[in-house]
């Protein structure tokens, strides 16, 4: 394909412009468009919220609000636009009445009842269509929506701050702070970013943490999920607050206790999710199934080191964030890994797509599985 | 200071002659030295090998065999020239008789004898003196000699090749390859240009490894300091070979039985060293104060977790080179560090001047303690 400058540069815009929903689409994809006509951009617009317009529609609007035509203009979009009836109409169809001439795409959707149609209504009412337009950084943005679709399970994101040595606390379970000020900012911003956050009932426990997200500007504190067999948290617990605009769901099995179970039934804000057991614990696999009801396509996980191993063996890691901190506390410290039953380096997990960057101090190395 | 550019072009001219003194200077400095007229480089030189010219002679040698007078001339060194009688003559009295007119230098001498001294010497005859140009660069080519002047013992390079999760090996001790092909030749770089490498007992008896330098262009194979407090190692140990151009010492104690002392006593090129014991090991500390008897100013550490641990207790690391594949083996892997007894993340070892560098696939961490 012959790179066109004007069209990476107005899927960029449309890139970021699709950010700003970070946070707010739940199972829907981040979706950003910009309308440019004699190369001035005309209309811009993004998929604000789950269930609202999508961001075809609100660029169109845009435009039009200020009087321009479509007529002969140029469409960006990060994503296929859609041909089905959802809770909107398709935009394809839309795109062809206001008489575009020209639509770019940065990556086709991989829903079924959409990808590749959208483009073809397109192409039949003879509109212009480019596909692939800074498509890396279109998968990218968009990689927990298409594993969403794909897996048919949300998107999990293990994060972890530990030292050089791979531990996330001492021997005495002192954790507070290895990762620098700035590492912790970065990992409330993936808070907001997320659907829910999970950790295991130890962690609750341990250091009784909120969950919610103490900075960055996103407008909802993501859903609390705390795996916890036999129900032992304590109902003042902070991460049961009911002053957060956000429920917690505590995963339990039916071997929680009947007392347990109604001592936090009533609680307000509180779902109790009965999952199946595997070897005394919440399945993993039928927890995150159960979790789809909730529309959370995307998961935090900011486990310990048996929660975290657990949800690796099970395959439901899609990509690693680790913050390491130029530190060394020595093999007494917890494991932010526990064990994965690996004898031979043949059956180690490799992470792919491996990026590394310094972090006032700290060292981000991210991966996908 | 005011930045002369000549003289910082000039002075990363002596620092990378000086680096061709690696793996051959043993307790003395890296030092490089170029000799500039009219800006035209007319001698140049390094310390090529212990006990032979300091590198300012071999650069006053090379302008005189090409015919210069180095009346007028500036000269550019990366460490302070010598004022002392030792395995040669003052370099400093030298450059006042060939009436050189401007000295450059990188960092001064920590020698007592020496330091500010060279200087010295330099200004009452008139020479005009410019200290501290690249003096970070010039500390840090050195930093191995100004430990060992300042510590009285060998510089410490701790090397570990680990996953993200910090293990060397999987629980049945697989640990071929964790690291990429390039970080194991930048490994041997390391072997080439220390003066020793060091492991424990535990690790030849699992990978029988002869510890030779088998990349790069470095002259002479480290020595290989063995820690064995029971002298079980086998004399047809790798490690042991005697075709290699250096020794290899065996560290033990006095309980190592005499059986085995005197299995061994006679092999060539195969030193026992008896040292004090501490908890039924060899002390550390007092074997580095007798490895000094063999002109070690470095040793490369690949030691497994427990003589990792041992060493960093005792605050005998200076460095550190984490090569990190981005792997998980999870937490029944064998740790790059042991226990360390630390309960409390303020005792944590918090390395400095960190760097990050990615492989070819690995993630290189170094840092100083």
């Amino acid at each position: 394909m012959e790179i066109n400058f004007n069209d990476s540069f107005y899927m960029q815009r449309a890139i970021d412009l699709a950010k700003c929903g970070f946070g707010k689409t739940k199972t829907n994809p981040l979706v950003g468009c910009v309308i440019v006509k004699d190369d001035e951009i005309i209309g811009e617009g993004y998929h604000e919220e789950f269930g609202k317009n999508h961001a075809e529609v609100n660029a169109i609007e845009d435009a039009k609000s200020k009087g321009h035509s479509l007529e002969g203009a140029t469409l960006y979009v990060n994503l296929e636009p859609c041909a089905h009836y959802g809770k909107t109409p398709p935009c394809a169809n839309r795109i062809v009445e206001e008489k575009i001439a020209r639509v770019v795409i940065g990556t086709t959707d991989p829903f079924k009842e959409v990808s590749g149609r959208g483009v073809e209504i397109l192409e039949e009412n003879g509109i212009e269509v480019v596909e692939g337009v800074l498509e890396e950084e279109c998968l990218e943005l968009n990689e927990r929506f298409f594993t969403y679709v794909k897996k048919n399970r949300p998107y999990v994101v293990l994060k972890a701050g530990m030292t050089l040595d791979g531990k996330i606390a001492t021997s005495t379970g002192e954790s507070q702070w290895i990762t620098s000020d700035y590492s912790r900012k970065f990992s409330h911003e993936l808070r907001g970013k997320l659907d829910a956050i999970m950790v295991g009932i130890n962690t609750v426990l341990a250091d009784n943490p909120t969950l919610n997200v103490r900075y960055g500007d996103y407008p909802y504190n993501p859903i609390r999920i705390i795996l916890d067999s036999k129900l032992r948290i304590p109902e003042n617990s902070n991460v049961l607050r009911n002053d957060l605009d956000s429920i917690a769901i505590v995963a339990t099995t039916k071997n929680c206790g009947r007392n347990n179970y109604e001592r936090l039934i009533n609680k307000k804000n509180v779902e109790i999710l009965i999952c199946e057991e595997k070897n005394g614990q919440v399945d993993l696999i039928d927890l995150m199934n159960k979790l789809k009801d909730y529309d959370i396509s995307s998961i935090l996980l900011e486990g310990g080191a048996t929660l975290n191993a657990s949800m690796i063996k099970e395959k439901l890691v899609d990509k690693y964030y680790f913050f390491i901190a130029p530190m060394i506390i020595g093999n007494e410290g917890l494991s932010a890994i526990g064990d994965l039953n690996i004898e031979k380096l043949k059956e180690s997990i490799r992470l792919k797509n491996i990026k590394v960057e310094t972090m006032f101090g700290d060292i981000l190395v991210t991966g996908v599985d």
